[in-house]
């Protein structure tokens, strides 16, 4: 007999292997309830349907992410310093999570209209985190960055692609690589006696 | 009555439309057929089956972007000059084939292992094209990009991601964000002023 009680935490751990595996159009609710071993009605009682369950997994790395970088924030009164830490910890996060990073880049084109403002409002609040702290760089006369939305895009594209080619197995740890990534954001690869032709 | 000539390029551009707005699963083979006006047995004769013609697809802006590379980076002796005409080619291409590079990021995963071997390749070929550009430089003296993979990776993070956020009609044209990510990867944002503490 089916079980009629699960965690709604243990549904969506599942629905991300599938996801992030199968792909999101390739997994029916069906491949969860018998992964589960609940009946699907368990399944509707929780999620209104599928892409109600993709909507809860992307708002959750989200919110996950805009926990994370405000808390990282703090850490420091150094503003230079807050970037940084605030970075390694969105570099981390990317690595802990990776298959849910993935849903997130590769599977929200699924979502409704809708569903896609409440993700965009998400994704604009992040956006303004990284916005002030970048913003408050360049007034204090610490950071180039102007105009602040390519430096915050470019930011985004370099640390979001980690879930794309790091491997737990690589050569380099997460901490490695994230601090290369971040010293590459704040210096440049170019050595300084070079820098003076710019 | 239905035509059953048709150019295999007009077939692509139409799929490309409707897997960049619909996404590749919810897209079917007659969805294609009925906009191009042609039999689903016409498609069939230039197309195995939908993921033969996604494959057609990441291919064909795979090696796109493997061309524009290689052409870039012979235009100049000076091997910075190389990697920087390089990267302004391959955000140009981002924007201009904004669909295709959508396609390639998000609808991958949908190919099957054996398609997906010869994409894997075809990356490896556009990676050692950039590799070795910066190993080059690397030697010369001329930049700090140890270890190169994390380097490569971090600068197509930053130049992939553009189809996310770039909007032709946006603050800034194309020629503009391409010249601010290169000096953000050559020079990085903190002011030399404050480089020293590094």
């Amino acid at each position: 007999m089916k079980k009629n009680h699960i965690e709604k935490e243990k549904i969506i751990d599942v629905a991300v292997d599938f996801f992030g595996e199968k792909g999101y159009a390739a997994t029916s609710i069906r491949d969860i309830s018998k992964a589960l071993d609940v009946s699907i009605a368990t399944l509707y009682y929780y999620f209104k349907n599928k892409e109600e369950l993709l909507l809860t997994i992307i708002e959750a790395i989200g919110d996950d992410l805009l926990k994370t970088i405000q808390k990282a924030k703090e850490v420091s009164d150094d503003p230079l310093e807050g970037l940084r830490r605030m970075l390694e910890a969105h570099i981390r996060l990317t690595e802990k999570k990776k298959s849910r990073v993935k849903i997130y880049v590769e599977e929200q084109h699924n979502l409704s209209k809708k569903y896609k403002k409440i993700i965009y409002n998400q994704h604009r609040h992040i956006y303004d985190v990284y916005a002030a702290q970048l913003k408050a760089l360049q007034e204090a006369g610490t950071i180039d960055a102007e105009p602040v939305s390519v430096t915050a895009f470019a930011m985004f594209g370099m640390v979001n692609w980690c879930y794309r080619w790091f491997r737990k197995d690589g050569a380099l740890p997460i901490e490695e690589v994230s601090e290369k990534i971040i010293h590459l954001l704040f210096y440049g690869i170019v050595k300084p006696e070079d820098k003076t032709s710019r």
